[in-house]
């Protein structure tokens, strides 16, 4: 199944073909596949380069810390997730070495997530971010100190089969993607106001 | 020059080749460059499909909006910002359409902005993001509303060279681009322990 983005101005083939599955194959994930996820993280630009993210990840073969963290995953998410080929909990250090707060700690673990995405889907694999899971469960299971705060839950995988979903899930999996046209967020001279270059008859 | 990095691990080229310059080329950037970079981060995932994202763009040629997102930096990074082939703000949506936080708002604006970067990469250009700019200002300059942050600011263009910077820039600018190892970021058990796989011996 392919859901590549209909995109309205060209874009790279890695960002039109990516996309949030649910359901996912029973191919298994290599240690060396997580490694070079993390190795994508970890050249991400970040705020005075302080690179403010850790993760905690295990793939599905890793059986207790799997299970671990799929226990942090709220119920919703527990349906489907524990087919994922790997589940990693992002981490982001909103504090930094000096104490003081960092602003982009969870900007920055975007950015870091986002590479590490890309280079999932150049290896052929999916992945789905969630903010659903228990923040304080994560906390405790994995003993995260203070100004370390869990970020997100993420599925890695090969992509499984639509019909092997509950049709619920099922519906959501194969609808289309969906997002507001450039001209709702791009503005120019002044919030809400189109760039000159977009305005009707320049 | 490249400052391809030195990664421990396989990934992407654009990933790899990605760094954050100072030296812009006098190239000029078009708008059809622009809404291909606005298209990319379109195209991010983000929590509940929320899209908590918004930009100011402008190119170099675009002067009085361009002179006007300069402005808004701070001095040291005015000393080299203003030949980029265009400047960019990009904004959280902080407050959901419920009045309710979104807790998400600047990590989704990184995944949008890192999806912007990896665009950016694939056509050749370069991109320094930035947090130091003047907020307030920002916020008065283009009458951002409560409840949307501003977020980063973001320089994109081809590369110049080194040897037109200022010394003490043309240091940083042909530096080594340094990142911690995977080790320190990937754990296992609980934190600061490394995954089992990752131990020795194992």
């Amino acid at each position: 199944m392919s859901k590549s983005a209909d995109a309205d101005h060209p874009i790279h083939a890695l960002i039109r073909q990516r996309w949030s599955p649910r359901s996912f194959s029973i191919r298994q994930m290599t240690h060396a596949q997580l490694l070079s996820l993390m190795e994508a993280a970890r050249w991400a630009p970040s705020s005075y380069n302080a690179q403010p993210w850790s993760f905690i990840a295990a793939l599905r073969e890793d059986k207790p810390l799997f299970s671990r963290l799929f226990e942090c995953l709220m119920p919703g998410n527990q349906r489907w997730a524990g087919k994922a080929g790997a589940l990693l909990l992002s981490i982001a250090a909103t504090v930094d070495e000096d104490g003081d707060a960092n602003r982009y700690a969870f900007h920055d673990a975007g950015l870091a997530s986002a590479n590490l995405i890309l280079q999932a889907t150049s290896m052929g694999l999916y992945v789905h971010m969630m903010g659903g899971f228990n923040r304080e469960k994560a906390r405790e299971t994995f003993q995260i100190p203070e100004g370390r705060e869990p970020c997100a839950m993420i599925a890695v995988g090969y992509l499984g089969e639509a019909d092997d979903l509950p049709d619920d899930l099922k519906a959501s999996e194969t609808q289309t993607r969906r997002r507001v046209p450039v001209n709702d967020f791009l503005f120019g001279d002044k919030w809400n106001d189109p760039p000159s270059f977009l305005k009707k008859g320049s």
